[in-house]
């Protein structure tokens, strides 16, 4: 299929390298590209996956010497004709030569755009699609395998085979409806109510991935909490010093809070800044307690940290209450302090932050908290809202279905609702249907530009 | 030539773009490769210049889908097999990549050691080897189309051009040695004179285009000076914002002097900040103006900003002294404020820096004040430091030379001499010989890494 759709250009590198990568694709990329490339022939005469040397001109000027690769249609990542440039990464050149292909009557892409084409062609599905911003996003092997598993499709499988079951449920049905009038069930209720429950219980276990998923992807919230002085900041930077070569310091969404992120084990974890715990009367430590309690709450993960050296008898406990979902590690810190005879719980983690003992430990500790064996066995697990929320809507149509088997409702309202769990599980991958625009517009909008 | 190299591999793009490159290069650039890429078929089996989609696999697990050129020697940059690797640009999976190449025996590159490799297989002599690391910095036009000439040779082909004059006087006056007895003089000497003359000035005109040529790399340094209050800041914060598009803010190679830079008309200029000039007592205010005056000194144009509004008669004095080599524009601020009867003399630029009005008319004197004709004509324009200093022991040889002569020296001291010029023209280029390993050590670690 030869696309029609008009000529998009964008930078697909960042600035800043010994060479840029500029892309061109649509229905002119081989023509505009030729007004400004001048190679040992015409791009448009040359063989898919092929590169050709040549220089990029403006008129008598020469702007760079470049590597210029041609994909034909269909065989390309958007599906069309396209062509990559690879020159000098000179944020000058990079910019010259957007110029000139624009001028030759190229467009500049919108964020995405490129992937949106191979959505369109039918290169990707949507869920796919998706998974392409997670990879290039990915900073951890954990985070790498969830977007991996699913750019891969894995994931669309899985869906597409509830979806075959549940159209097989709904023809039976529907087949009852063309016989009403005899009042026939094709479909054996007992073995619908089951086939309905394994769905459920599958859909159930997708939906409950979440957490994992999206902690992975967005890396697992730790509060580091305590009493003053007992060594939480003196932890953090021994964490993040640690992991030098993965961290990064980055401002967290909100803007007030600021978090240090670390790579522990392939898996990323964003510490949350917190201030010392205890009773007082001045307003403005207060709200800082005020901050750690939110940030404590937020939190997936909570290292309480007390003080070794002043551990009497029995282990003192938080100034603070989790959820069943968080997780709790103790830790005593700065047992390099404390008298030789102190003997810590099997369940405390001792460690001197200051002298690095025992933090390996903790590390582990820390990787234990998430459960990635799913993720590396290749399990579907998921990571994006969109698609749990398809999930939930999914399983509530489910539950109506149910409801409507219990209560021997006839077979078109039961189909109604499996039609809805359908639609629901399809929109996540939108295979073989155009998803809404707003729909494509929020998923790509979060794009870089030139993907 | 097949290299004997072993195989180096580096990052070639920045971090943070929809794709990343990365390249492998030398002697077993296709084994290695081979070992971690899952394609049609292996790489060591396809053509030059094509491209290969296939996996990066470790072991079971799949890395990344990736885009394999293949480039076979010595068509190739380095002239060396190679391979370039196009993946999802995620820090993740180039990190996981490298870690591939070197285990499977590839070593990280230097900066540089791509195009140190592209020198010594002859793809490249060491001057264009220099303007590519230039090329790749170049952020305006100017500083692009200085690169872009002496990458493409031109420069070198002018050093060429010299030496081999200069190597047929030597020829002669050699010649003349072997017949020593006979006291013969092959080389007219009056003939002898006016060629070197004609080369010293050649010489000359290079090492004169060095004030240029270093202006237009580095940016050319403007101070704005003035009384308090007179709008400095507001012009600086107007030239900004009207390049807003081209316009980054870097620390100054000084730490304490912050320097703004601006795109004008092509023309990469350096803002320095300076403080108002006035006589105080104050000891912290008499240390701005020291450092003002210092900006001063090392700017190429000083803007002399003087307030409209309060012109009465005369124009002042500026508070400082110029150079021969600076150059002055005398700037009247607050034009908006001032009395409609005031008429500026012709080589007064009227402005209002808080309205925008005249900003054009000063743009275009900024423009003027670097003569890029002889850029844009192609002729070659010194840039390089090692280059200007070449330049120099050519010229004081060659008058040692000159000198010899008028003092009817020997041939064989005239000769060494102008050998030692042909030396150091030679040294530039470093064509058919290989450079001093601390030169090429020197010249290749400003290089980044991947090219």
């Amino acid at each position: 299929m030869i696309s029609d759709y008009d000529t998009i250009v964008a930078p697909a590198t960042a600035a800043g390298g010994a060479i840029a990568v500029i892309r061109a694709s649509g229905r002119d990329a081989f023509a505009l590209c030729d007004r400004i490339f001048r190679g040992r022939k015409p791009l448009s005469e040359a063989d898919g996956y092929t590169v050709h040397y040549g220089e990029i001109i403006d008129g008598d000027r020469i702007v760079d010497d470049v590597l210029a690769t041609v994909f034909r249609a269909p065989h390309s990542y958007t599906g069309e004709d396209s062509v990559e440039i690879s020159c000098h990464g000179s944020s000058y050149i990079v910019s010259e030569i957007l110029r000139l292909l624009t001028a030759a009557g190229g467009r500049m892409a919108q964020p995405g755009e490129f992937t949106i084409r191979a959505y369109l062609a039918g290169k990707l599905d949507l869920s796919q699609a998706e998974a392409v911003a997670d990879t290039i996003a990915a900073s951890s092997r954990a985070a790498h395998a969830l977007a991996s598993t699913q750019m891969r499709g894995g994931y669309s499988d899985e869906l597409e085979r509830l979806r075959d079951k549940l159209l097989n449920l709904t023809s039976l049905l529907e087949l009852e409806l063309d016989f009403s009038e005899e009042d026939v069930e094709f479909a054996d209720r007992t073995a619908l109510r089951e086939t309905m429950q394994r769905i459920g219980a599958e859909i159930d276990r997708l939906r409950n991935s979440f957490s994992l998923g999206n902690a992975i992807k967005e890396g697992v919230a730790v509060a580091i909490a305590g009493a003053p002085n007992v060594g939480k900041s003196t932890l953090l930077n021994r964490l993040l010093n640690e992991e030098r070569a993965m961290v990064s310091e980055i401002a967290g969404t909100t803007r007030d809070v600021i978090e240090e992120r670390a790579n522990i084990g392939g898996i990323l974890f964003r510490f949350l800044d917190t201030a010392g715990i205890r009773s007082t009367d001045d307003r403005l430590e207060r709200m800082g307690i005020e901050r750690t309690m939110e940030s404590i709450r937020k939190a997936q993960v909570v290292i309480h940290m007390i003080d070794a050296p002043t551990l009497t008898g029995a282990i003192p406990e938080p100034d603070f209450t989790l959820r069943p979902d968080q997780k709790l590690l103790t830790v005593a810190n700065k047992t390099d302090q404390a008298p030789a005879s102190l003997t810590l719980p099997e369940n405390i983690i001792g460690i001197s932050a200051k002298q690095g003992t025992g933090i390996d430990r903790l590390c582990e500790a820390l990787r234990r908290t998430v459960d990635t064996d799913a993720l590396y066995h290749g399990d579907p697990v998921v990571s994006n809202s969109r698609h749990y929320e398809a999930l939930t809507m999914a399983r509530e149509a489910l539950d109506r279905a149910a409801d409507g088997l219990s209560n021997a409702l006839p077979a078109d309202l039961l189909s109604e609702d499996i039609r809805q769990v359908i639609h629901a599980l399809g929109s996540i991958t939108a295979r073989g249907a155009i998803a809404p625009d707003e729909v494509l517009r929020n998923i790509f909008s979060k794009f870089c530009i030139g993907k």
